[in-house]
């Protein structure tokens, strides 16, 4: 069992479905983000939603983020009970239950929080009072999503009645999800071009209310060169580059842009053989498909084909490639680093490679689950 | 927190996102299958894969089920960990290291496990010598699903293989999990006569080989009416039923079948509000989006579109219905109940309905994550 998996053993004693990390990639993808965002004077605040782990923060800290991005209130407090000092919640939150908390958190850690709406600023400003603590407050701006945040021309006003309130006002939250998944670079930079327009509009607004924007704060791993290049954000969010995704390898790249390895896998094993088919141990319940289904992993011509929660099925591109036997590792690469990290309680670092490297560390997954 | 919840609170008191049972409906639920096998004289083995829970378990077991099956090693191993005593696993395992821990497990509750393969029953019958303990071996045929499960003919060699290694072989393992999901009752029909015909055959490959066949199991919530008016199955595994999940409810039912109603929710709350839509709290970290998105639940006109991993978009359909507003409650209908409720720890059990109920019980997903 992975539970009683001892470090130092070699990748072929880690039971299946388990979900590993090739530290060495791993650590790569870390420096890379770091060196680019350093050399233009950004800071980094990666979003700790794709792994949910304290150490793996840590990791980020160390090589020069500012703090890291939760998504939810009990993911800010797992996070912080692992002593992760520096937490910005990009996200609204409008239940007086989880402000308390939040206020109550915001004793404990350096906190900040998104807001788009009068209520959840009179809401969050009552906690903070109640509590007698602080937290820096993000009027989020909807640059093109179509989720949260405020229409650019209302952010003047929530920004005045965040500092009216008594609160400090930390900036923008600009953040386009949707952007992050368009195929081509000039997709995605007509995207980035418009939700630099909606931030300008929203700054625009910002100053009609007589304040200034100390930060914008947005961006993710699809796109964050743009961002970057737009003179406008001054932290970036991203977050799957620590792993990186089958999905995120499906865009094409920008040119000249940093480059990130896949460093998160499942590692399967092959329990059945059937005619032109073989089954493995993972299915959706073991790595999310919400953004596709996995690839599997240097085993060319071998396609990875639906087979429900517990299975997935293998077959050769028009029937050509060897099929693996069972008993078989084959390793896989999830289509979506984020909501595969949340169905496993730990991830397996492995270092030397898939091949031949051995468990280095077993990362815990503090925050798996913490969806409230 | 949920963690914190008194028993006998009010709904209103359950913070947001939970997965919470609708107790009367699944008790409701629980009887009318029961009813349905018990007048036909079939076995009952409801499928523990959907609920992951010890507590549920027992509830199947005191209305007539015989046991559960699993899918996985470490479900079995947890669900027994907490007094389930039967239990079959449905599934192919080659893993010698897993089938070590099943005979183990045998020893201490009442096990049987599927084969497909050669390999399979020569590891299971090692194992299980080495351990000294005993476990009831079904051969899995293929009857149309295309996953797992030997070709009809290949399956008196199997069963004479298990007889000669000195297993006790306990019959077929016959399971279509793609019926379930055809819409119509015609097409249904048509899947499971065809199951219906490789079952046949294989049980004429049975006889070849000297062997009789002690039980039929398989069906699932979607077919098992078929499967039950078969004259072939003998045991049903059906698991859904006590949930009753979106995908299931667009089925389009058989005339005079059991009718299962919605049991399992995820309340959600709204967060943020746009032009001509409300956000809620829950992404697909909260229900599983594999079978489609959830249904919103009792708010006729409003539609829920993918708003990613942590936030659910409503709008109304044809701009009609009046959405909801910052911090009201909204209930979803799951699309796929069993991977949605792996993503959660705990179950919110309410009696009295989801508007004035209170909460009743938590009930502890015990496999939640266990997927090797």
């Amino acid at each position: 069992m992975t539970d009683a998996l001892p470090i130092g053993a070699p990748v072929g004693a880690i039971d299946t479905p388990a979900l590993v990390v090739d530290l060495d990639a791993f650590e790569r993808n870390l420096t890379t983000m770091a060196a680019y965002a350093g050399a233009r004077g950004l800071r980094l605040r990666p979003h700790a939603k794709t792994h949910k782990s304290a150490w793996i923060a840590a990791q980020q800290v160390a090589a020069g983020a500012v703090g890291v991005c939760v998504q939810k209130t009990s993911e800010a407090e797992a996070l912080a009970a692992q002593g992760v000092a520096d937490i910005y919640l990009s996200n609204e939150v409008v239940d007086a239950g989880k402000l308390a908390r939040l206020a109550s958190l915001a004793q404990r850690c350096r906190l900040a929080i998104a807001v788009d709406s009068a209520l959840g600023i009179e809401r969050l400003a009552y906690a903070l009072r109640r509590a007698g603590s602080q937290a820096g407050v993000y009027v989020e701006v909807d640059v093109g999503h179509g989720r949260c945040g405020a229409l650019p021309d209302a952010v003047g006003r929530l920004a005045r009645q965040v500092v009216d309130a008594g609160l400090s006002f930390a900036g923008l939250q600009a953040y386009h999800g949707a952007a992050q998944h368009l195929r081509t670079p000039a997709a995605r930079a007509t995207a980035i071009a418009q939700a630099t327009a909606a931030v300008h509009a929203a700054q625009t607004a910002l100053a009609r209310a007589g304040l200034g924007c100390p930060l914008v704060t947005g961006a993710g791993t699809g796109t964050f060169v743009h961002e970057a290049a737009s003179g406008v954000w001054g932290e970036l969010q991203a977050g799957s580059y620590v792993f990186m995704d089958r999905d995120y390898a499906d865009n094409a790249p920008e040119a000249g842009a940093p480059r990130f390895e896949h460093a998160l896998f499942v590692k399967s094993q092959v329990t059945s053989c059937g005619q032109e088919r073989a089954v493995v141990d993972a299915g959706h319940k073991s790595h999310a498909i919400d953004s596709g289904l996995p690839r599997v992993w240097q085993r060319a011509g071998l396609e990875f084909f639906n087979g429900g929660d517990e299975h997935g099925i293998l077959r050769g591109r028009n029937g050509g490639a060897p099929l693996p036997g069972l008993g078989e590792t084959v390793w896989l690469v999830p289509g979506h680093c984020d909501p595969t990290v949340n169905l496993h309680e730990r991830l397996v670092g492995v270092r030397g490679g898939l091949e031949h490297g051995v468990v280095e560390r077993i990362i815990a997954v503090d925050a798996r689950g913490c969806v409230g």
